[in-house]
């Protein structure tokens, strides 16, 4: 069942790990077809280098596993959240990767200090509040997926691929699980760069990009005029739709 | 004689140079047998690369070499202070990786600011006290594991599975030696996002995770009501009891 | 057409990710060819892995894709200013390398604090104005080449081979594409020691080398005195004429 | 000639390179030969995978080439220094590694923040003045060496095996090409340690470890009481005698 699907987020969860993301087994990735409202993700602490296409889980909307031996990533029903409420949205990623995390501990949104981030997301890197205790206690996973819902309210997901869970640490998401992961990847590049960015201005403070210089880089990977890439590879050509 | 034990002290061994915890001959990991008392422990300075599993030292817990042809590791005796203090914990490893030796050079504890620390190790890691002059003169090994008995009188080892010893390095330890190496691996992952998180928290000063966040991750991943991870793989299962 | 050259340029694309200097597809390298006046260059947005020689576009100075099914590099208008304004310049490199970018970012040309930057680049690194609104609107990457080129004006661009752009990213270029790869290597290393000696410097400032140093330095690897390396490998010899 | 110091020479060079502290061609190990007071050093501006055993230069102590076809190492007369004037060393490394640079441009020793520096050296790495005009025009790497010399007066070289050189980089020694290496490697993760050290403390100042501490691991180690390793592989039984 799905088998396209799991090949696919197992080789999203394979990545991760070849990019440096993840530590021991600190990472999921999750594809959803919106066709069968089915989605394939990672099972739960399970080592990378033993885990094979057909290990991956099988889970509907709610969280149901239809298929698979395994328990699927404790983090499932934060990808849930994301696929019931991001139009478009058909991967998604969560590590702890080391730069992106820091970010996430210190409570702070990423400042789009040039056009690398200009690039790859539309303004600053949102970070959410910490979870009430409440909202700990109930359905803690679910509820963290509720509280990044929460903050895309108004927001285009797909223009803002990702986000940080205060206290906690990044998740990303794009129209496939490649596109979920290349976006783990960037953020982590983003972070990174933005914290040095900070300490060589230390005295004076460092100034974010002109946003007609912001906006001409994202729009000149994203949307309709964009030029970068091949034709068939443009993000709008390969989104899905729920 | 117990085969199976030196093969797993020699493949934690290797996995601590594969991680990059390891530079030149700068650590060790060791393995306890509760049903014989005795331990098995990589021999001293010697290059990993030309190590095998027959090379391992077997050491009862007095330190005596039982079986091996090599001098056992310099820090045995600081091993040996584990195993006989420790129940529960079957494995041990010493390191000099880069971000928990600042901390330890530091003579700093290291504060939890997020869920992936929560998630390893519940509250700071502890950092003991310098040695006296006395302690350094007498017997430096067993006096370091002595110290850090005596840090963690009424701490819970299991659950707190790693120390900074002041002005020298982290040592870590676990029910087996495969779970000390990724204890090892995951202290130097919390300390180098610790130190971010506090270089991006400059002018103001960094919070720690509150409380009940990171209670909850930690008993998602330990304890009676985990359920991170597949049933097999819970930590309580794989405790050794001496 | 100009096979020895897309090899060249092919070759050189895959140094620039072998050397950790480029993440997912951010960066591109181009060579000249002085005697029929074209440039091959890679294609925009495609995976290196995938790549090949006859994959790179062959363009001409006015941008026309003479050769090649791809589109080429979204940058090769600010290519072409090099080739166009920098004699002896036959190639050209860009990346989103993380330590220059951080410079970048902070709108700071990079100090000559020690003799690696002093035997590789005559001076501080500079780093442009931002473009101007009208020049992002109108022909945003031919006016990143004129930016740079501007700047240069009295300087001479084989003994400066590199320059920031602010809030962007590095670009470098050489005698031949391989040497625009070997200076996008050096400046990269330039970047990061430059960081670290001025966090080894705070409460003092950082003291740039003594001029009488650098000097020394940049005359014994290049110019008629240059007495480092081979004689056949100086670069005077491989110098392109255009 | 010499065919097994060539060989020697020739992988302390490679393992430089394996060992990530040698970007593109910035460094050199050379070896000496007591018996016929004769150096193998490595050949200037060669790219390491290219290089072979046989492509090492031999040169006597007044630097003239006495076999190889290739020009020698532009650092030749800095090692030469050493063999000439530190009894028992016999193999000597230059590199711009990059955290020994960002020490060495910001023009400070060293101090001893950990066991893992006294593990390896004996006191604070030492920093060299700047070397004066004159002596940058006359004979500048002779005299880069003479000035590391002039330092050393009263020291002993093989318990501080190992120098930053103001606004240019470090260099080791050792018994032998391969102990010079273990040095810079050594070097490089002190360095590290001790910048990351100084960040954590920033606000309070890092203290040096005690005396008595350092003065411990450092015996642990080295001299007569040494018991780290197994018998036949103490520094003294390797130390050359010239």
């Amino acid at each position: 069942m799905l088998d396209a699907l799991k090949e696919d987020v197992w080789r999203a969860n394979r990545r991760l790990v070849d990019s440096g993301l993840v530590i021991l087994t600190w990472g999921n990735a999750s594809g959803f077809d919106p066709g069968s409202g089915l989605v394939a993700i990672k099972p739960s602490g399970v080592a990378y280098d033993a885990m094979t296409p057909a290990d991956m889980v099988v889970v509907d909307l709610d969280g149901k596993v239809v298929e698979g031996t395994l328990n699927p990533s404790s983090d499932t029903p934060t990808h849930l959240e994301f696929y019931r409420n991001f139009p478009g949205v058909c991967g998604a990623v969560h590590t702890h990767s080391v730069e992106a995390t820091a970010w996430a501990q210190a409570c702070r949104e990423i400042p789009c200090y040039g056009t690398t981030h200009a690039d790859q997301f539309h303004g600053p890197v949102p970070v959410t509040r910490y979870l009430t205790k409440e909202e700990v206690a109930e359905a803690y996973e679910r509820n963290t997926g509720r509280v990044i819902v929460e903050l895309f309210r108004g927001r285009d997901p797909l223009a803002q691929p990702g986000v940080l869970v205060a206290g906690h640490a990044p998740f990303t998401w794009g129209a496939t699980p490649e596109k979920a992961v290349e976006n783990a990847i960037a953020l982590e590049a983003m972070a990174h760069m933005a914290r040095l960015t900070e300490e060589l201005s230390t005295g004076r403070s460092a100034s974010p990009l002109p946003e007609y210089i912001s906006e001409k880089h994202y729009q000149r990977k994203h949307g309709p005029a964009a030029y970068y890439g091949q034709k068939e590879r443009t993000d709008d050509s390969t989104r899905c739709w729920n």
